[in-house]
């Protein structure tokens, strides 16, 4: 992720929105803690997830959970200006797909997140319907 | 990590602790939450960091800034099972090092997590010294 | 504070604050979380005092630290709706002032809160000054 | 609570128990946060109603809920030490019980906190059976 620079352009992404920072957010160095970030990344996960089942009622309610987080991160966070974040989706695969954040201050790029996400059903991991997907890749993220 | 199967072993970590879990590191679910498990991997950084400048006082006091953090997800954490962390040094290179943890719960590794730490000094990332780089690879991570 | 009506109405409190909440604030019950509500107070005690050092540039940087905090939790609280947090001064002292904090979701009040802070100088407690006093007491709770 | 010498006393409370600090509790002072604490107090309190549980099976599986929750803040608290925090049980009402927490590092009390536990059924709260009472009267807080 580090090594895109167009990974760090806010316009990127089709999602976006801002969270406010808190004080409990800061570390003993008066910066955004890299726990507190990771947290933030949680945050935006969610309310996309929140967001395609309000606005893509055809979906239903998919059940997804993180398999993995992979986080870059590349400057200073600092308290009390909000964070802008950004997500697009970078690939879908068989039970999974792939998304990507952008963590914004102040419009500088200060994280990069990736997220693989497994569709879950009853029993593990389950297919991603044909309605799921072309859903999710409406929110594609474009090199 | 995910696909190394020796990753998941206990034994192969050099440095181990044990931390506690807390009420409030569980999610709606009734797990260890993602972000609250990102919380245990800082805190099991921070205290080898600890460790080493207390037990190697011939580094000195080296300064190290996470410009990178992944995790994978394996299963799910409970309360309130403390959980053991072990971490071993994967490998150093000009400026940085890479730090492997392994995050267990009744002898079960529930996620891994890979860091890269900068070492940094006054004006940014600093060439990790002989002696701060023997001391790391004393607590390497053996495939 | 939870015998008090009027301590319910949003209109009565002189500062007024809208805090986000976060997926990582529910606890098991999928309610806020006791100390996650805390947090929110605490947020709103911040907040405050920035606004106060911000618009009251005569009062300078006085410190203040927090000596105690009672917590009344109404009704319970939930995610993803932001929450409104009202304050007001109670009264102020020698060397500190009582803070009331009144926290309400939905037009709902769903808990109250009452801080002590004491004005902090070099060598411990300090008298709060005139013009200090003077500003406190302009953001007054009134019964 | 502030003004009673004997609640600083770690050998009047009839629970004992340990907590881990985290790195993420520090704030920006380097000493442990505010909100942080108040979660500590809510961890022993969690961790004191599993005991009863476990140790009491004859009062089944009561269901309290936080009414009220004061804390006096008297000292800092530092990481990485641990802290003990000491329970005790203050009376005993119709339908609540009032809970003492002391919190100790270093054999130095830093903070008290009394919560408000309301006996929780299913249409609100419930009268506490006698044999609850007597439980709970064993935990007993002397002044």
């Amino acid at each position: 992720m580090r090594n895109d620079p167009w990974r760090r352009e806010a316009g990127r992404y089709a999602f976006q929105l801002k969270v406010d920072t808190r004080f409990a957010d800061m570390d003993p160095n008066r910066h955004l803690n890299n726990s507190a970030i990771a947290r933030l990344y949680e945050e935006a996960r969610v309310r996309f997830h929140m967001h395609l089942r309000e606005h893509h009622r055809e979906i239903g309610h998919p059940h997804f959970l993180v398999a993995r987080v992979e986080i870059d991160y590349l400057d200073e966070g600092h308290y009390p200006t909000p964070v802008n974040l950004g997500l697009g989706v970078i690939s879908v695969g068989g039970t999974s797909y792939r998304l990507g954040v952008g963590l914004f201050q102040n419009d500088r790029c200060i994280g990069l997140s990736d997220g693989v996400l497994v569709h879950r059903g009853e029993k593990g991991p389950a297919p991603i319907p044909d309605i799921l997907r072309a859903t999710l890749e409406s929110y594609a993220l474009h090199a």
